[in-house]
């Protein structure tokens, strides 16, 4: 069982009512990475509803939780034939941690259609790029990855968005799952990072789109920041499948928190 | 008042219940446009929590609602300094139509840097635009909207998105306000209306992020879709103010239904 799948389990407790267990693994500091959040309340949503996929995943983060227990409320909006929807919400005693609205569904019996009108970005491979910079500090979360940052070519010009792209897989050699390609839109280092002397960019809202399930390998991530103003920003990511397909599709809202 | 102010009015029936009116007058067919129901969500999040503006606002549509009374209910997951988090279920008795979560917030007291890295589309004029193709059928929404659209140069080349573009504001000559916004994000044709031969388009999942708020004119928008996989697909959707700042960015996870 992959570290992911472990520290990701949801035990039955009630209708729609589950216990998952945060491990401190998945901290940046002494909080828990929201990507990672994000795959528990989906792993619940799932097996509440018994659909296989993710389709769209929005959740608002609070309140970080601690590492311990977390009761996982899922409330199923609606259940039709194509998607179910429903909520999920992360709970440590009456603190509340995160809201999750989600459709979920099954990718392979999707029909219909397709036209894709965007290739994956052309970068080096894994083995030409190189590990994030730790600056003599390296968060939990980290170690559960392996990323391979496309090197930055110094910070872009003022009509390009900041930028930062490249491999991603866990660390413990498991095959990525629609539930890391939800952790894996919330682990690279925020674009604004680099170029920014900023103190942390907490995250308002996430959405993550998964668009199509992952193959065993790589993971490519490009993620951009086009809009920051008056410390409120944006960021779009692309996941990527080693074949050129697109996996994923993620949007942030965060603030910029200024260097304490 | 405005049309859309009267028409997404919310008196109160309880904490945080209100009840709304569905006017049929932003009816497409028999449904009411999912952009007048989020701005309906919107405003009684804004009024029970007491905030000026949405700033991140996504909503699952599950059920059509009619014309006639909705209540909304709205939840206050948290109420922070810098912003508020909450949900709204729209109701019809026993049926629910629509599940808002929102972040609401006062853009006027956010603070922090300020980086932008992207123009408005550059596009002829209003005057240069054209009013969308009736085709012997105008929605009844249409008629709440001033819309001219970027005149389209046939069908994109296999490698550019399924694009729509134009002009938009209030019918009645109402300025935008943020739930103008809101509505306008869902009141162009669907990109993929013009080259596909679809029936509709309805929306899973729409969330918006409203980053400014309007002046008085013109509202320019971008709606282009990217990624048609299996009949699902994404449409990302940008509005700009006259003075070429930002003032939304949205993005919709939609199904593409056949022509009955």
């Amino acid at each position: 069982m992959s570290e992911l799948d472990e520290d990701t389990a949801v035990s039955p407790v009630a209708e729609g009512m589950w216990q998952a267990d945060v491990g401190s693994r998945w901290n940046v500091g002494s909080a828990p990475n929201g990507g990672y959040l994000l795959a528990i309340a989906a792993r619940a949503v799932l097996a509440t509803t018994g659909r296989p996929d993710p389709l769209s995943v929005t959740a608002h983060y609070v309140s970080p939780p601690e590492p311990g227990p977390l009761q996982v409320a899922v409330e199923t909006v609606r259940s039709g034939r194509r998607y179910a929807t429903a909520t999920a919400a992360l709970r440590q005693g009456e603190r509340e941690a995160v809201r999750v609205l989600a459709a979920v569904g099954d990718l392979a019996a999707m029909q219909g259609p397709t036209r894709v009108a965007a290739e994956a970005p052309t970068v080096p491979g894994p083995s030409g790029c190189v590990e994030p910079p730790d600056g003599g500090w390296v968060p939990e979360v980290a170690r559960r990855y392996d990323l391979r940052l496309v090197p930055a070519a110094g910070d872009p010009p003022p009509d390009r968005p900041y930028e930062v792209s490249g491999w991603i897989r866990l660390a413990d050699g498991a095959p990525p799952s629609v539930l890391a390609l939800l952790a894996f839109a919330d682990a690279f280092p925020p674009a604004v990072l680099g170029p920014l002397d900023v103190g942390w960019v907490p995250t308002i809202e996430l959405t993550v789109h998964v668009r199509a399930r992952p193959a065993p390998g790589w993971v490519l991530g490009r993620f951009a920041t086009r809009f920051l103003v008056d410390g409120l920003l944006e960021e779009d990511g692309e996941l990527w499948g080693e074949d050129g397909r697109l996996l994923a599709e993620s949007r942030q809202l965060a603030l910029v928190m200024p260097r304490r």
